[in-house]
């Protein structure tokens, strides 16, 4: 199957979903001399990269006809179907060799639906889900987990270098949201145990920061508890990463494990417990908001003393 | 409240249980300079260190009556109440201004009780669990949670550096055991995430070792998954720690945790889990078996491939 050549200053990229990501994302690889054309459903996320000289078209698919290569990061996995594979959709603008990379955090068995369309058409497909949230996307830190054919995914490593640090390609499609669920399967169940020390910690009247300085650094600890514990404790909870994409994420790891025949009760827990989060109004925190869910359930709220 | 000197080539240390972590800990009070006077139940295990030039008594009494400083770090809570309370214990044969440490992870409500008990003869008490496990004991790089009277734990010092690096002083009689707690509980939880997305991954098709590269680093990372994980892998299930001493540790948690009104589901999750990996004949593996509790849950078994 052909494949376009990926060069700086002769390959075209397209962006699909400059958001808090995206805009970076796409920023880093025009810095490192891609043309890009993108594509934002509110038009006016799309004016930083217009500033830097990108062009903004009207719909995944103008883009794609403008681009050899055409990345997505979007919202939830109905959004990926939708700029991907709907009839404006990226697919039904690329030419046979392109490359589509979403690069949104989506469901392992979308990413083999999309590679299977686009082979019919020609078209190589690499699923690319990211870790490192906003800051690691501003830094060109992020942590890229790939899944698609090894050519693809080779041939794409100047872009992928541009935007990130770890970049692990981890086989067939679908392999990089799988590790992507893994990532966040280790996070949900880890943050249950974050809140649930430093509550315990609390009510038995210790220094908070004293107490993540005493265990931090051992065997109980964490990026989360050296990272959130702190947050938690001067009452931040801004977003870092939302509430509602966790739950989003974590939804898609019990369907696959439902699918795969596997029983993940931790999993199932954290799930419910960040129900209550947004239940109680705090979609639009961050993970760490869970805090205030074990707050409310235990009627104590982890005053700064 | 006279309280005795604390110094090398003068004070008399003793030392109760010199199991995997008593037996390096005291060594290393010894090479500091301090003269000791040891005892344990099963005599055999006195050797290594009456070798050095310890001196084994019979008793934990016999033990105070030749020291100023007396150490334990024994098995359970009832171990504790023995070697230090009991009849035959450290506090009836220490004189006024004596200190004695208790070292074992143990209930915060008895490292109270203690306190007081001693200070009623005129005696310090410190409670000052560890974690590092066997390996940060033999060596001396054991993380030290402290609490007990600040001038007591002051006096302490040149002892706790001989055995640890992070030392750390929590506050009040109890807070050493309590902050061990948050410990726990940390771990806890994230051991259920770490096999939960290890069993993910697995079954996903994934590569092990490339997943725990992939997110280890990141914000999915911790203590357990780069150090643990791999030994999940390599089916090495070898302790660490004990899943029985684990199980007793969550055990005074979820306690503590009932006195205080707390209600912490993530814990009673992982206890749950645990008592299954002890129903299974694994009481005397390392935490991380709680692996081969979720395998036999879900009827998979990570073969290395």
């Amino acid at each position: 199957m052909k494949m376009v050549e990926v060069a700086a200053g002769k390959t075209r990229i397209g962006w699909l979903g400059t958001g808090v990501m995206g805009r970076w994302m796409c920023e880093h690889c025009m810095n490192a001399g891609f043309q890009a054309t993108v594509y934002n459903r509110t038009v006016s996320k799309t004016d930083p990269l217009r500033a830097k000289g990108a062009r903004v078209a009207g719909s995944p698919r103008e883009v794609a006809q403008d681009s050899d290569v055409v990345f997505s990061i979007v919202g939830f996995p109905a959004d990926v179907r939708e700029v991907i594979l709907g009839p404006n959709g990226a697919l039904s603008g690329l030419q046979a060799g392109g490359i589509v990379v979403d690069m949104t955090t989506s469901e392992p068995s979308l990413a083999k639906e999309i590679f299977e369309a686009a082979r019919a058409r020609g078209i190589h497909a690499v699923d690319a889900p990211v870790s490192g949230g906003d800051v690691g996307a501003r830094e060109a830190r992020l942590s890229i987990m790939i899944g698609g054919d090894a050519a693809a995914v080779k041939a794409l490593d100047p872009l992928f270098r541009a935007m990130g640090k770890n970049i692990s390609y981890m086989g067939p499609a679908g392999s990089g949201q799988h590790t992507k669920m893994v990532n966040q399967i280790l996070i949900a169940s880890n943050m249950v145990g974050v809140v649930e020390g430093l509550l315990y910690g609390y009510r038995a009247g210790l220094s908070l920061e004293a107490v993540i300085a005493a265990v931090g650094a051992g065997a109980a600890g964490s990026w989360s508890i050296n990272n959130l514990g702190p947050r938690i404790i001067k009452r931040n909870f801004d977003p870092g990463f939302f509430v509602e994409h966790f739950i989003k994420d974590m939804g898609i790891a019990l369907d696959e494990a439902r699918r795969m025949g596997l029983s993940l009760p931790g999993l199932a827990l954290a799930n419910q417990l960040y129900l209550a989060v947004k239940a109680q109004g705090h979609a639009r925190l961050g993970t760490h908001a869970l805090a205030l869910a074990l707050e409310r359930m235990n009627n104590v709220e982890m005053k700064p003393r």
